[in-house]
């Protein structure tokens, strides 16, 4: 059952989202960089035998071969790569839309500036393994990088129990354009891609999601290389109109509370009765799931219900929260589109559910946590491009505005900047 | 003179330059968390203290008055608010041009999904005292705030032995539009735009230079509140031609020399005779020069030439520092443009020295150091917005497509995910 909160309370709700970051103890830091120095020091020696003490594993190559992955791919359900591939097509129409172009700008004769968006070289993709495996993960992450022109997409995933790469993974690696595949986890991963190794060249930047001690890693190697965002524990917000379907409502916040004991699930509505119907809902729906503990767990610590006057006061709410993933479950939701200020990805109408997003219809699935969506966005074309500036004066042009330049630098007493002006102003 | 550097050693300085981001010890961290929790608990009384300790001056109010700011402004020199009024033009102008639309895709009929920009809702911007007073710098990082539509721009800056604000700083905010201003400093004004107290509301994003407290500071609120980069020591790198006259080159590794004792100068040429005589230039000019001492300290340890066979290779160099400042003073500038894969900003030509875009041109001067230009761009509107997705599926898109997604959700076992598609299949 959800919690109701009171107005005091939902004050406490928005200071609790955006307060829980995932913050990584000292202990798993001091961890993270043992194996980071270690993989520094003695390289593809320190990948395998830190596979073999972590993955069990006795690797005779990292590398993934052309053979063992088409052989792996052979495995996958034909349904599955057959619905992949329309993820894949959906997600790139919509990543193609994000890029951006590079500008010239003519001021006036012989003055012009711009501004060109260029790829980053390389970059390095985490994808967990383990027992749960989300190829959808490895299309959201490697899409973006491919349509940003990244000519070098290297993936790292830890081995499974026979030391191969899992079969839906090798797929979604193929299917997204992937250049390089290694079978390697955990923190020695992330310093392989940042430090480099005999096997592994290093990369401009990693992304992917991955335990505590991967993400861990990525905080150390940050500045060395660029990362993606440290994400906390996930959160939905449904808002519901009285006409929502609780059936609806309830699965949908059913879907987020499976990730993990911590993800948090809020129902915002006007209407006190459909909270009550969603309640029920949710003990029927939750008892025939597999994950039901996890469910029960998530909901009863971290699943809310508020109820406001107006959908206007909801939406206000939720830019208070500023939710990784909003559903608007109401007539007409475009015409509320414009008051959401702050949502990582939103969800429109009654059967736009988040699972439609979190695999199908094109947008990214990996989204500010936490409140962040405040201040920064999902992982996108953006993520791997960089911007650099260009500026050109001629003689003329310098001799017109020099003056300006000068008088600017020696107010700040930068006269060598003032000086680099006047030689040219006296030829 | 600028130290030779042979092929070995074009390495090393590769390095060097990568791995010498500003390094922040513990001791200072604690420091800075000190004051950061003083602040949170005591609010205004702590800003009050930590004001009269540190800037030796009791205020009774942190806020600037309208009447205070033009009291302020009316001490500067016509001449200066002149130029700051052309360069506010210029910066306005390519900064307009960086702005990104939203966008809306229709994938077929009632699928629809797209991104929202959206401004910030409220940005706070650091602003040195001290002696050294950079008014350019509140242009550049003002105005691409404005630009991006954020609607309350706060600045602090920390007040003079008098208890008030540099005429130059307080012009140059109410040039760009500053919203609210306040005479404070340190990592108190970090912690009051991150935390907020009675007289400071809260921000979504701290931007500017600062000390080491300051940078400290930052760090510490990241995560509450976002960041701009923290800058390390500032760098250029000229190549040249034989054709470059080595008084400009000379003037512009100068420009470079005097901000710091660790600025980093560095010549790349195809001229063996334009080095030598860069070196004399180098000799004679710096002579002069008010800030002589810094200047040679920087060149000694950190001022470099290396001659190339061939401009192409000169540029090959560059690409592996990623410098944050590039001067192409070549013939036809343009024809060389496309070579340069990293650098923050190019200034194009014998004529466009750094001076004209630290001040004028247009294009932004808080620019990626350390290398980092590999992957990460100037500040500018991007950094003052963030992207929201959203995606519409009707009924009967849902039911097209639904045996597709729930087939995805199936092989991650996440089956709540695919009941949320089921429920709505059914209907």
């Amino acid at each position: 059952m959800l919690q109701p909160l009171n107005k005091q309370e939902q004050a406490k709700l928005v200071q609790f989202v955006s307060e829980r970051s995932q913050e990584i103890s000292a202990d798993i830091l001091i961890k993270a960089q043992e194996i980071i120095d270690q993989v520094k020091e003695q390289k593809d020696d320190a990948l395998f035998a830190l596979t073999k003490r972590f993955d069990q594993v006795d690797l005779s190559s990292l590398k993934v071969s052309e053979e063992e992955l088409d052989e792996a791919i052979a495995q996958c359900d034909p349904a599955f790569k057959k619905a992949m591939e329309m993820a894949k097509e959906n997600i790139e129409f919509y990543h193609k839309a994000q890029k951006q172009n590079s500008f010239l700008l003519e001021k006036e004769e012989k003055i012009y500036l711009g501004q060109r968006v260029l790829p980053l070289d390389s970059v390095g993709i985490y994808v967990p393994g383990g027992r749960a495996q989300y190829p959808s993960s490895v299309l959201m992450n490697t899409i973006p990088a491919k349509v940003a022109g990244v000519k070098r997409i290297v993936m790292t995933t830890p081995p499974n129990a026979e030391g191969k790469i899992h079969p839906n993974i090798a797929f979604a690696a193929k299917l997204a354009g992937v250049d390089e595949i290694y079978k390697l986890g955990g923190a020695q991963a992330i310093a392989a891609l940042a430090y480099g190794t005999q096997s592994i060249l290093p990369v401009d930047k990693i992304v992917g999601p991955g335990n505590i001690f991967v993400a861990a890693a990525k905080k150390l190697v940050f500045g060395k290389v660029d990362i993606d965002m440290i994400a906390g524990p996930s959160e939905i917000l449904v808002i519901a109109d009285g006409k929502a379907d609780p059936k609806f409502v309830a699965a949908d916040l059913l879907s987020q509370a499976e990730h993990d004991p911590m993800a948090c699930s809020i129902l915002i509505t006007t209407s006190p009765k459909l909270v009550d119907q969603v309640n029920q809902e949710l003990e029927k729906q939750s008892a025939v799931l597999p994950k039901r503990e996890i469910v029960e767990q998530s909901l009863a610590n971290h699943g809310h219900s508020i109820v406001c006057d107006s959908l206007e006061e909801c939406i206000s709410l939720s830019n208070l929260i500023a939710p990784e993933h909003l559903e608007l479950m109401v007539e007409s939701p475009m015409e509320y589109l414009g008051q959401v200020k702050h949502a990582g990805s939103v969800f429109l109408g009654y059967y736009t559910c988040e699972s439609v997003g979190d695999y199908f219809g094109g947008t990214n699935h990996v989204l500010p946590t936490s409140g962040t969506a405040r201040f920064s966005s999902a992982l996108g074309v953006d993520s791997f491009i960089k911007k650099s500036s260009y500026l050109h004066y001629s003689k003329e042009a310098l001799q017109k505005y020099g003056e300006q330049i000068v008088k600017m630098a020696q107010e700040e007493q930068l006269d060598a900047h003032a000086q680099a002006i006047l030689v040219r102003m006296d030829t």
